[in-house]
């Protein structure tokens, strides 16, 4: 009973946070502007009270006896390792969290909201200088938020733990620097497209209305596996995912009338996102621990492979490329098949992070890692953040940075003192490569069925099995082995990128 | 410090309650059907949070300082008496919920979640008699629940209490009994129109198609006076209008295309109800009890004077009908202006409530009313209800029951055990009318007005002033005599009927 106990009090838990989610969605995607007030006290309320039953005495005992008796289970029932892990699970994050002292967790909160507005203006007046003492503020209590968790090697690593528990600073590196040394030649030899939606006019109007996009992009989801009376696709200012609950899976994307295919893989994007939720969801043990997601990276690599391995390829447009031009209302001739597959597949060497095709995005990434992990460990000032930025974009991709606003001031991650946040992004691409590499092997028909029928249910079932219904019950690189026969790495991706790069 | 206290905690109380109505809009208007399970969940988990704080006991220890407190204030001090007040309204709400006995409640929600899909089964086969063994254990529960309560005179009067406080079954039965005198001869002069949109076709559509119908509401709300980045509106299967926080009111609507005049009135009658709510959000004492809405009369006599003495106006319709026409893309030989305000003034006798005009409405709740008094005095039998019913309806409407369908099975109340609700809507009409007719006198020009300008906003001032910004100060009996000079009556709703059949 004990056990059934905690994971009582869990549900109520998960309740609480998917109440939280409704209540994010609502004000990000519906919600009239002068509501803001009135949601914020909502959702610290919500907060407040997910804090409180988290880290109070009740879940501690609770979790004690649920600790008891898991511990007297027979060895040999295949269950206890399972329950074990599902214990261990919840008390290291609890723990984290008492790690920290109230005092330093509010301090840390009140200065990463005043940072914000500092950094929005610091970056519409392209001046470093402004936000400059405001980031060693930052730096120095992710620092001390680092020496409150613990740390082997280096502070980072405590860091990055708080998104991708076990991966290090070093495993990091390696699995970068690799990376890195066969991105840079591919960058170098590949091609860039201009835009052919840029140059459309039609009725007067340029590029692809809105509501065209629209019925196109609404089609997905459903096409992909998410089931339309379990979901919805909205507008909103920056595309998300989210869980309400276990068949409530929200998606939203944002429109630019010169750029369809942007919200074509934005929707994809968030829909890998929501696969693997809808997943996690159908698991027996859901919600609990067990059946959460892994790790950032892992949640990355599912919405990336659906936008990259599965929205770039030749197979999926050969099938969804005559649907496309009857909704955005074009010809063949507007928008012959190569052209549009160009564009798709174009690589340009943006100075901004989130306007990257998916070759540079990763290098992007690398250069966030090298700062941030000279910056925690002291090796680097923040003072020098601009002049080491703009000598590694220079480097890394031959590209000079004339304002701090399209250099060091682009990302918000910082401001939040999200340090160690950025790795998972490459990670999710790393994964996804892996992880669809594996499963092309096992089912070579995959791309000739996708391309006369549009079908990619058995990707999804693959997916479930080898990654979805698996939920947190191994280690990632565990997980990774198991679905792959191979540690992570960053082969599958380089080999990856150089297909869609000569192809 | 202590009154503080005591309002600290009673923030956190509504903080609660509009998380809930965040939920349930949500659930309403936008969640995908296979939500419905897991948001179940969510809204039962604030119901617990909000039952166990109303009903605490820190909230009454809270509230016993908070009332030695204001008894030690000097009594020329103008503050004391609405301190006591708002003391006796929060103290009298929980006094009732504390009379209940849990099991008792528990099993009234146990019976009510059953008695509607019996309900819904008996309407379905035109069968009472499938119902009636229900109907009978709801209102002995009801009985009941009057004897926890405690009542003067007959049971019937502590349910009414639940949402006209202080209203009694005598009073009720003088002010109907005087309507129903003038009403049922006013039918018998009345005219009834055809419906004009039934019989247009255009573009091979008949009626009116959702789009333009929506192009016309959405000019509404903020039009009388509802702010645009503080409201919105959207369609769902049953209309409504709900307070999500105090600057963001959510109006509901759903369109008949044959019936464009329905979702107009439908549209004006919610944004009355926001109406009320944004300016109770106003009063500097919000979101506290003497900010509350007064009772469900006064509520609905909002909504009913913006879709009836407003909206149904010779005026409205001067400055509107022109702008209507365009979103509907109608010609004024499509729909001349008498054909139209005829059809607005039209009066048939509906056998159902929900779709009566403005003037048979009144003697469907009359006949309820007198119904369930009986019922509740044991004057008349669960199993004769149909009988009577129809009787009833042959005599006031002269209109044959053919099923007990379109009968004693058409509406909801009964099955959720709301005995005392249906009088509210009446009183709603009465002191729309009272309300209104007391403006016009201090505003003549009013009309003129509109009917040039559109300008609604003298009213909305007006309304404000009188009855929005008096919260919960005062009893309804006063609240309608300082801003009428008269003590509820039905004459001015007589008076408005009259003048509404004769023009």
């Amino acid at each position: 009973m004990s056990f059934a106990n905690y994971r009582s009090l869990y549900s109520r838990l998960q309740n609480y946070r998917d109440i939280q989610s409704v209540l994010q969605w609502d004000s990000e995607v519906m919600m009239p502007s002068k509501g803001r007030e009135a949601r914020s006290k909502q959702l610290s309320e919500m907060s407040r009270l997910t804090h409180e039953l988290f880290t109070g005495e009740e879940f501690t005992r609770v979790l004690e006896s649920a600790q008891e008796e898991v511990a007297k289970m027979p060895e040999t029932d295949p269950l206890r390792n399972k329950r074990l892990r599902e214990l261990d699970l919840i008390r290291y994050r609890r723990s984290k969290s008492s790690k920290l002292p109230t005092a330093f967790v509010q301090k840390l909160s009140e200065k990463t909201n005043l940072a914000q507005g500092i950094w929005e203006s610091a970056k519409k007046n392209q001046k470093f200088s402004e936000f400059s003492s405001t980031l060693e503020e930052l730096v120095n209590l992710a620092k001390e938020q680092a020496d409150f968790y613990g740390y082997e090697n280096e502070k980072y690593n405590a860091l990055i733990d708080d998104y991708e528990r076990g991966a290090t600073a070093d495993f990091l590196n390696t699995l970068f620097q690799d990376l890195k040394k066969d991105l840079i030649p591919l960058i170098d030899g590949a091609k860039s497209h201009s835009n052919p939606f840029a140059k459309m006019e039609k009725n007067g109007m340029k590029g692809i209305p809105v509501a065209n996009q629209e019925a196109f992009c609404k089609k997905l989801p459903s096409a992909l596996g998410l089931h339309e009376n379990e979901s919805r696709l909205d507008k909103s200012a920056h595309p998300f995912s989210t869980s309400l609950g276990p068949k409530d899976k929200r998606i939203t994307t944002r429109y630019d009338e010169l750029d369809p295919l942007s919200s074509v893989f934005g929707v994809m994007h968030e829909v890998g996102h929501s696969l693997y939720e809808a997943g996690l969801s159908e698991i027996e043990e859901a919600p609990h621990p067990i059946a959460e997601f892994l790790s950032l990276g892992v949640h990355e690599s599912q919405s990336r492979l659906w936008e990259n391995q599965v929205g770039r390829s030749h197979a999926f447009w050969q099938y969804y490329y005559p649907i496309a031009l009857e909704c955005w209302n074009l010809s063949e001739k507007d928008l012959p098949f190569d052209t549009m597959m160009s564009t798709i597949r174009s690589v340009s060497k943006s100075k901004i992070r989130v306007e990257a095709d998916q070759l540079t995005y990763n290098l992007h990434i690398i250069l966030r890692f090298e700062m941030e992990r000279d910056l925690i460990a002291g090796k680097i000032a923040v003072k020098d953040l601009p002049e080491i930025w703009n000598a590694k974009m220079k480097d890394y991709f031959g590209l000079k940075i004339d304002n701090d606003a399209e250099g060091v001031l682009q990302d918000v991650h910082w401001c939040m003192a999200a340090f160690g946040y950025f790795p998972t992004y490459t990670l999710g691409n790393i994964y996804s490569a892996q992880l669809f590499a594996a499963f092309e092997k096992k089912h070579p028909k995959f791309h000739e069925q996708l391309a006369k029928t549009g079908d990619t249910s058995e990707l999804l079932k693959w997916l479930r099995a080898n990654v979805h219904h698996k939920g947190s019950e191994f280690s990632v690189d565990d997980l990774v082995f198991d679905a792959t026969g191979e540690k992570p790495n960053s082969q599958a991706l380089v080999a990856y990128l150089k297909e869609q790069v000569s192809s």
